[in-house]
């Protein structure tokens, strides 16, 4: 069997804090997120890298991006040191047919809006309020054997209006205690390459040890991952007419 | 009567060229694209400008964007020379409302290709062979009064397959004598601005001399321009729920 | 000034229904949604006739419905009575070009169902429960001048999953009480024809009093109404080659 | 293995004909197009029943449909033959998550126009002329080893403006050399259901005998093919709420 080959990214700023912030973060994601994700989804059919922006080359040197399938992205207060450069990149192999899956606060990374066209914007509140999350289209494969709803004790709050395209497939959307609404699940194709959104995910939260969440994101993984070798993205002169032309 | 306040970018480069072909191109565009059309699309509810690369701030300072409630965009050679901070005011006068006519090979220029988040890669011939519009959604108003087909004698074929996003709302596709197919006139909505590709418009040919690519380009400005104020694009910290959340 | 014809049909069942119930809803509607609706939507560009199942031709004799820019359509317990024929004869007129704007239990109309394609279905629950809705699309013309975020103190929730087909623009999503959420305002275009589900609107409740409902409906009528004449919905045999066929 | 239980459905109408004329059909499918695309799809994993109008119970009773997995639907002059309890029948088991492949002239059968919501319209001609085939989305399962363009020497002409829903996902676009242009292989998601439309495909060319055309419907039944059991299509009384509403 040939494996899936994800890589998770993970700006892994908040869980290196000092003091108690970073103690309460440290306690749900120990290593950081990435490496909790990657224990959490470990599976036979996935070869699972975890690397951050702490790492050589912002964690994504070449060889690794060309040799992924999948990858994750995390990331919130340091999104503005992502290279440019980098970010083209990703962009490139995501239009080949590599699977991209953004997280929470990657709503408004720079890969995310690259992808979009759109800033990603949307309203958010942190008090610790309940997220219900209802399933919108049972027969996307990405909510396969997840319940048709399921609830989060804690959360913080995205709401509409979310600034994404048109063309979100929406698989799951969200409910607030304090009275908003999200899609919180949305698939996209650019290029030959799928994209899932999926907001869930805060760092002081416990939300990436929740087996319902955990479903969504490994059924995301194998959803998202190329059926085809990478696609070529450049334009193309199609010097020849397939049809004759007519010299005048 | 309130005007319709239109920006004709062109990055004029062809038509300076020294030689035969730029007499050529001169012909047709005698002080430029961007000149020609602004009179061919002179109209008593639109205030029109012309303006290029060559201007000083590349043709769109702060207080033109800010002023302008549709942007026309031809560009070819000069892509590369247009500014990033340039194209990244334009992307969020587009999310704020501004409409977007993207013109021919502007398909590849940075600032749609930002708007799409692809590469809007296709395949492209110049043998001077024919094209052969029709239009898709006879209800849009961008085709109001246009013929159902229409020819253009010489042109440059763009073809299939285009490297849009899928909620490009097919309002126009092109046959080609030399077997081709192409979307040729495609719409769309970012944030809350409404975005018109529009393929035909070749530097070397008198296309934007016809009558009905005229009167399409003219639709498209009226469907493009604004009804409402310029929106607010960014995160909206909602602090205060609107449905109560009792704390524990 | 040419006024747009609305017609607004209501099965008109349970506003003549005996009894408590029946008064209870009179109280809101003493001659029926329909004519509530006919009073508090009126105003000078408007020409609006109210009908329902009981008149004669169902409410929608052939003149009617062909002198129709755009309509509204009411229904809960009677849809089974609703003619085949008359249904197929709307159909047409909104392919043509007319607007159709369905109104809650309208979900299950044979004519909403004949338009998506799908069954419409939903869940749903009676229990007197609040309904907030936000605006999802702040640029779309069918909330202009309404809240970002409004409520409803008691209706009857109507979940997700909404079977409806993917091209559903979401205007405004819906929250409950208790834990649901809704795409509650959706916008299609079917032939030439725009169509608005807007699921606000229980018999038993005045919510056809409120002024943001009533808003929310005045501008899906403007923008439901055609711009254009009626236009042809049949196949069309193009005998003749636009371009030349040699023949073998 | 599950096998992937398809049901190739025809009117075999034309097939029977007496005369020069049916005899030239007879000599491309001497069975029935039905029975030639059971022989030329035939693989180790599909269970392949050809059915036809002239069987008894229209070709599908009921404990056919139920358990069929893709249906192929041919239809052409016999369309208003097919009972409308038949279609209502299909068009739940689409909804339910049965795949259906529309061919050709079954843009007219009441099924496709039922399941799309409207005519599905366009313009036709028939003069033997050529088709060209091109791959609009390179990354999709449909297209996986087909040519990028292929052509079919002779042809019925199907052209635009084609009466479809706007969320058809366009797999394929065609040339013709009179002029035409069409989106021929267009793919939607019904409820739990795919549905491809195909239109290559005249009753007397030998179409159905192209390597690349049956390539193509190869395809389209693997991915239409259901991944979950049968989806309910009702609605769904919640009747208790997942959060808690307080009592007045």
């Amino acid at each position: 069997m040939k494996k899936i080959r994800v890589t998770i990214w993970n700006e892994f700023v908040h869980e290196r804090q000092e003091g108690e912030w970073g103690d309460k973060i440290r306690e749900f994601y120990p290593h950081g997120i990435h490496n909790t994700l990657k224990e959490n989804l470990a599976a036979e059919d996935l070869e699972i890298r975890a690397v951050s922006l702490q790492d050589p080359d912002q964690g994504l040197p070449d060889d690794l991006l060309q040799n992924t399938d999948v990858l994750f992205w995390w990331g919130h207060c340091a999104h503005g040191q992502v290279a440019d450069e980098l970010v083209a990149k990703i962009q490139r192999r995501v239009l080949e047919g590599m699977g991209l899956v953004v997280l929470h606060s990657g709503h408004e990374s720079k890969i995310f809006q690259r992808m979009m066209g759109t800033r990603c914007n949307l309203r958010w509140r942190e008090i610790g309020e309940s997220e219900r999350l209802w399933v919108v289209d049972p027969a996307h494969p990405i909510v396969r054997d997840v319940p048709m709803t399921f609830s989060l004790p804690h959360t913080e709050m995205y709401g509409e209006p979310f600034g994404i395209p048109q063309d979100g497939h929406i698989v799951l959307m969200s409910w607030y205690q304090g009275g908003n609404v999200f899609r919180s699940g949305v698939a996209f194709q650019r290029g030959a390459g799928r994209i899932f959104y999926f907001s869930p995910g805060h760092e002081s939260i416990p939300i990436y040890h929740d087996q319902n969440i955990l479903k969504v994101l490994a059924n995301a993984t194998r959803w998202a991952a190329p059926e085809l070798p990478p696609q070529p993205t450049g334009c193309w002169h199609d010097a020849d007419p397939a049809e004759p032309v007519p010299q005048a």
